[in-house]
């Protein structure tokens, strides 16, 4: 008999497995399937929580600079509370440590831990420590949202534009996957002060992750390569499939884009924002128009976990 | 230059040191140093955020049950959430897995948690999943306290009576390292009836558990040989030191205590209980009256992490 292995049914083939096999009671807004899960707390707050486990030689190698490495395991998670809308504010961190690690690693680590800590506010109030054969941080993060302020992947409408943050980067060569700045400033900005239909972090890929928001949405999209903010270095290949770029990709209704546009060109937004395309209705199709005004589709695809 | 490692200063060493590295606001109670951090929530509660990685070939074999691992998973933050006084509500649930691992292992491993899940009605909201060389299991866990309920290691008092639920085992050979049921009722039970001073969950030993009382309290304490309930299979040495019985060790005032052993007695608690001894205002001073009413000095140890 031949027995099914994980990288037969990858990463998304797993999440759905997983989501069948658990249930959830009236106080979850939304589970598994964005990039924090919602949950009730106050008259007029959520509760938002959300893990990322970075492991050694699968998304870091140990000669990396460990306070970078710190950095990356906790901005992981601050990206996810962004583009959820919300503010972090607790975090747990578990560690797995090979016993003959170096001290000055770990203190290099957290480090880096500490330092974005500060910078966004954030406590770190637990976690857990093991012997490992591999460096393993599993940083688990929760955060909060106004009710009025939380944007999931599941409501892009029909029509809406679609918008990211900052330019697309090969992050591998540039060290931006190690070091980047979570959207956290922007998108709470832009939750504020626009109405954001939808709203994801790019860390898979920009077609990857666009497809998250049509998927969860059941919706379509047709975006433009003359529209897309890339550095000069960067291959297209790379700005539609590369990870790591934690900007923000979110939608808004015609009407509050041309305002968001307005806005933009009276100086009112300090960071960089471009229009990349539209959402349209056919569920689950990206039509990319290239530079020569040449349509095609292309599959939603990106960083492969498995 | 001779460069420190992990193995030289041990888990406590580095959880020292990363406690000296981070920096907390007012809205954390309780951080680093308890079963689980506190966290204010609501006028009359407390948030209680627990976390704690299982790794193969440390904590469990892959040629295990994979529904037992599942389930001891989560049942270790079950049991540090009971620690408290809490509820368990909603876990996030990050999982390494090698690319060739059998989806039937999976799906058992979820199995096991979706099982445990279902008996203490915690919420499975999200998660993370990698590829990872051994499998990875780390589970943070949300619940909640009400403020009068909540107990601390940190607040044992001099003349305390020390107590333990249940009786213990060498784990490794019954299997109750797997397969053991979080004392939750019975924790929600005494937080109500009675003014519990201080609490732990014994995973790492009694002895060392006992010590973390005494560290966090300023205190030492006075055991009895003749008071320790353990299976007839089990040495002295494994009650003491021996890790993963998940028992609550609990002290409270002399008539508090008066009064529990009173309910005892009249059959009103339905889960055993037994005075394994007393607090001491000796700091960190663990005294052993063995069997012959001979008095040592224990040493405040148990599992090494590292």
């Amino acid at each position: 008999m031949k027995l099914s292995t994980i990288n037969k049914i990858g990463e998304f083939g797993l999440i759905d497995m997983i989501k069948k096999m658990v249930k959830l009671d009236a106080s979850v807004v939304k589970g598994i399937g964005d990039d924090a899960a919602v949950l009730n707390f106050s008259r007029d707050k959520y509760l938002l929580l959300t893990s990322d486990m970075l492991i050694e030689d699968v998304h870091f190698k140990c000669t990396m600079q460990a306070s970078n490495i710190g950095h990356k395991a906790l901005a992981c998670s601050v990206s996810d509370i962004a583009a959820m809308g919300g503010i972090p504010k607790n975090a747990v961190i578990s560690l797995g440590l090979p016993t003959s690690l170096e001290i000055s690693f770990v203190k290099d680590l957290y480090k880096g831990i500490a330092n974005i800590a500060k910078k966004f506010k954030i406590n770190i109030v637990g976690g857990d420590t093991n012997r490992a054969e591999k460096i393993i941080i599993d940083v688990t993060l929760l955060g909060e949202v106004e009710k009025k302020n939380l944007v999931l992947r599941s409501t892009a409408k029909t029509g809406d534009l679609i918008f990211i943050t900052g330019s697309l980067e090969e992050t591998l060569k540039t060290g931006k996957h190690l070091t980047f700045k979570p959207r956290l400033k922007e998108s709470r900005f832009l939750v504020k002060n626009y109405r954001i239909n939808s709203m994801i972090d790019i860390s898979d890929g920009l077609a990857q992750d666009l497809g998250h928001i049509l998927n969860e949405s059941h919706k379509g999209a047709v975006i433009y390569q003359r529209a897309i903010l890339k550095n000069k270095d960067t291959s297209l290949k790379e700005a539609l499939y590369g990870g790591e770029n934690y900007e923000l990709l979110f939608t808004l209704s015609q009407s509050q884009a041309r305002r968001l546009l307005r806005d933009k060109a009276k100086g009112k937004i300090k960071f960089p924002i471009s229009e990349i395309g539209s959402i349209t209705k056919s569920k689950n199709k990206l039509i990319f128009i290239d530079a020569d005004n040449k349509e095609k589709t292309l599959k939603l695809r990106g960083f492969r976990h498995f």
